[in-house]
């Protein structure tokens, strides 16, 4: 049983949790709790760290044969993100996917994210894109950290699921796109057309922006269509999660009817 | 100026902040940010709190006659709610809605909120209510406060434009809706009719429960109609902004058209 706070591992996940390079180098990611733990692949998880209390209630055919650790609770609460832990902390590799993962369905469903920074936005984006049945994510390397343990969280599970892909820029993947005849959609302020006069029946992808700036005139340059979420009152912009959703989500609508 | 942060001004500002039951015996709130200090309505402005260099930089016009006190820099940024505050905090008053305000127009469109915890969230929905034409938010005295710091500046500016209206329990308002005609829908997990099904041209209200739990069993008995958004892979829910945003916005959608 690890009792100490500067024990060696316990260090290497506080390392884990905070610097996006560290988990980068090492291929790994943390998750945290029950529910993400019971949803992790066995074979991407590396080891488990559990507190005192929880592995003397839920004992040891809980970590299903996985290599652990058992911490003092106190010790658990250092290594961990949340003000009331539940007691489980897991290792776990990195996904890899390739761009021929997010677009191998007959008319890709895809969410293009420029400079995306709002951890839990992010985790959001990921876990609607599960439920409105989207294909994959691709963000640009200036967005913020996928790994990052709010983005993690508040993905509830959907990061298991939900392929995804970082690439330098986003216009890297664009001739790829137009070859397998997916839209291109720029979610813009000034965009003319309404978001749902669309037809994205067939291959669809938005690109959606920064939370303060939007889509940069760069990459909206780059779309096929400019749409437009209409708002009323004076709002200036919808929360770039809510306007992903609403997307995604008239995609699912679209495809159901 | 202000110089230090024992002042008894400052502290009281941190009460406010941190204080559900400050705010409410003095019936006022904080906002913080340029933006948020520009669309505040004049009337409502008791009292602006400007760091030195914010001062130095715009000038007195810029604080529009309201009362103020310059803060230095580094007690400003004892009262502010951000890493790096953009040096401007107002005390606001209360608003004071009631029901007639939210069910006034011809077809209201309300949103019920039962026990919502994210102060995140329950900003994202009044934005998003905003842009959508929502006409009020209604809210049980059991959720998070609307006044807390976190949800104003998520707000963005929402908080003066979109009613709303605490009150001790849902069912006290439920037969003044039934009187005016309005429709409730509980957004629930185990809803039979899609929630595109439904027709929201006529008076309109959800209910949307707690983030982790959804609705209370008591509260959706008495819906008229349970809808739900379907979800495709293994999601077990959409988070509570999200599922809010997507239903007003299909209201939206279905009153344009």
């Amino acid at each position: 049983m690890i009792t100490s706070t500067s024990n060696q591992q316990v260090k290497h996940l506080q390392q884990l949790a905070k610097k996006a390079k560290e988990r980068n180098e090492q291929g790994v990611f943390l998750v945290e709790g029950i529910k993400m733990f019971q949803e992790a692949p066995d074979d991407k998880i590396r080891k488990v760290y559990i507190s005192k209390s929880l592995y003397e209630e839920k004992g040891q055919a809980f970590l299903r044969n996985h290599e652990y650790e058992v911490l003092e609770d106190r010790v658990f609460q250092a290594v961990s993100d949340t003000k009331t832990p539940q007691g489980i902390l897991c290792v776990v590799e990195q996904f890899r996917y390739r761009l021929e993962d997010l677009t191998r369905g007959e008319n890709p469903h895809l969410l293009i994210l420029e400079n995306l920074q709002d951890p839990g936005n992010l985790g959001t984006i990921l876990r609607t894109a599960e439920g409105a049945g989207a294909d994959g994510i691709i963000l640009n390397r200036a967005s913020v950290d996928l790994y990052n343990p709010k983005t993690i969280r508040s993905t509830m599970g959907s990061v298991y699921r939900m392929p995804f892909l970082y690439v330098e820029e986003i216009e890297e993947i664009l001739p790829e796109l137009k070859r397998r005849n997916i839209r291109t959609y720029a979610a813009h302020l000034k965009g003319k057309n309404c978001y749902d006069g669309e037809d994205y029946r067939t291959g669809t992808a938005f690109f959606i922006g920064n939370e303060g700036n939007g889509l940069s005139e760069r990459l909206s340059r780059m779309a096929d269509v400019w749409i437009r979420i209409p708002m009323e009152g004076r709002l200036e912009s919808l929360n770039a999660a809510v306007a992903a959703s609403i997307l995604m989500y008239e995609v699912n609508r679209q495809r159901r009817s």
